[in-house]
């Protein structure tokens, strides 16, 4: 199953599997304009970075073919693609599917699409190929953890096959270690205030069969300070050149917390999120969200009316608690000083 | 208003504000037998350190004047005030409470309710006490942060006059900051799984009219990294020898997260929290809860079917992230080395 495709029925649309209805309703969107697509990016039914490269490249062709199909104009089109380029600021991979796809604009929509295919089928290769990166890295590092050499492993928000493509990218690393007989249980933060642990985490573990737990973020330092992770493993949205990691907020909570215990904490993400132009993590635009996703649930408050959040949707986990950077070309350690 | 008190209609019974049903709702709960009593405490309809000391001594009151009235065996008597004193395991207050109580069964029901009665003063007294030991402390400690010297305060779940007879242990501290001018706005941690800090400390502030924020418990530690936080505050369940302090779960991560950052982290707490049976946080008891709290909300399910969770409710801090334990008598600094 592909989270994202593109559709060649009816002229050519996106088709997205509904990310916010998960776990109890598997329900699949027909996008067939701009307006919709990034209505779908902002309301998170298509989410995870890589998996917004796409969405990207793919609104690119969509957009190109409206406008042929319906005469636009030149501005028209690209102010259309510059609101779909910023729909969510964070994730540095919305903005480079975007680009990708612009670079073949000249040569129609024909080929624009084509571009954006090859995203997709270049995403999915290059998360299979950080999975194993991943899964021969972490073997070698954490061989001494145990007597059976199973590993219990952490994770926040989603990073599987529902964030990217296909297959996953920590969650690509913790599927590739399991398939090796590695994985003994995944700690599933729930990952508040969206749920994404909860509801797409733990949906994928159990189709995987994976055993697994899920626990309140804030129960993820308690976990860790009872020595029950051997590892963390998270996504990233937004990396900077020194290492700076952007990722769903909690992540640095839960960096923190590992790096109190000397528990290794492992960034798994494409190349095409690492942003070299940025220097640091203090040059990334953090995104802050409505406060009803706060003080409300399922459309009930759960707090006093009137209510003011702090709601941002990511944080920045500085390079000193990152023991490693994995992406499908190589480990970076940014820890030890090392620039991307 | 008292969130817990002794009511003398129809031979006397225990009235309690239900906690499960705030904000939405404020409903009072009429008591009349220890079974009830204990089921209020298990589901949190009552809930906080201090409030389980009196509702452990109040107990005990009610269960000697039923036990005289319906004629019970002393081993009947006996076996109901030892279910109420174990209904929860963490908090040293509850089987606190109902020793102060047991201490006068020798001279019947009257004088356990008397001594019951006592205990509650004493904790709205002492709450009393410490808000202002706290306030003197932090506003001394506090005073160069910035120009218009106001802070602006985290805390963790509620320790407000909910969570005590009345006034509040850390948020008794920080109500004693904003009415000496020195407060500019409190972030709660809303404190998953249960919503304490959404549900009741922003009512609670609401209600004092103390400007407040609700945020994920994930997003704790990007506040304090973005430098938004002047001092953290929370309570406790019950404090080691060493200083080590349990405390709602998601607490410790407050912790480890101002720590990094230099960022000072107060327990407050009665002396009747203090546990000084116990060398270390080790020996603390940690209450693991039910696998739905985390996984459905209002009832319904928000993760797989029969997905298991890790849903300890309590965790602890380790002495050297305190940087002092406040009580009525005395502010203690453990992270010196002091013991208790």
């Amino acid at each position: 199953m592909r989270t994202i495709s593109w559709r060649e029925e009816s002229g050519g649309f996106v088709r997205l599997l509904d990310q916010t209805k998960l776990p109890q309703v598997s329900q699949e969107i027909d996008v067939k304009t701009h307006q919709e697509l990034i209505s779908a990016i902002k309301s998170l039914a298509v989410r995870g970075a890589p998996a917004l490269g796409v969405a990207g490249a793919l609104g690119v062709a969509l957009i190109v073919k409206n406008s042929e199909i319906d005469g636009w104009s030149a501005s028209a089109r690209d102010s259309a693609i510059a609101d779909l380029r910023s729909a969510r600021p964070t994730a540095v991979n919305l903005a480079w599917g975007v680009d990708q796809a612009l670079k073949v604009l000249g040569n129609g929509s024909a080929a624009v699409l084509a571009r954006a295919l090859e995203i997709a089928d270049a995403d999915a290769k290059a998360n299979r190929e950080m999975g194993i990166k991943g899964g021969d890295f972490l073997s070698k590092l954490l061989s001494h953890k145990s007597k059976s050499n199973q590993m219990r492993l952490l994770t926040h928000c989603n990073t599987g096959a529902l964030a990217t493509t296909e297959w996953g990218t920590a969650l690509g690393v913790i599927r590739d270690l399991y398939e090796r007989g590695l994985v003994s249980e995944v700690f599933a933060d729930e990952t508040r205030p969206l749920l994404q642990g909860s509801r797409l985490t733990a949906w994928e573990l159990s189709q995987l069969n994976i055993p697994y737990r899920i626990l309140p973020d804030g129960a993820a330092a308690s976990a860790i300070f009872a020595g029950l992770i051997d590892a963390v493993l998270i996504g990233a949205d937004r990396i900077a050149k020194n290492g700076d990691s952007a990722n769903k907020i909690g992540s640095l909570a839960v960096a923190v917390a590992a790096n109190a215990m000397k528990v290794p904490f492992f960034v798994v993400a494409p190349e095409s999120t690492i942003d070299r132009s940025i220097a640091t993590g203090a040059d990334i635009e953090i995104e802050f969200r409505d406060d009803k996703e706060v003080t409300h649930f399922a459309g009930n408050p759960v707090a006093p009316a009137g209510s003011k959040t702090y709601n941002p949707a990511f944080d920045v986990t500085p390079a000193r608690f990152i023991t490693a950077i994995i992406t499908e070309k190589q480990v970076y350690q940014p820890m030890n000083g090392e620039s991307l």
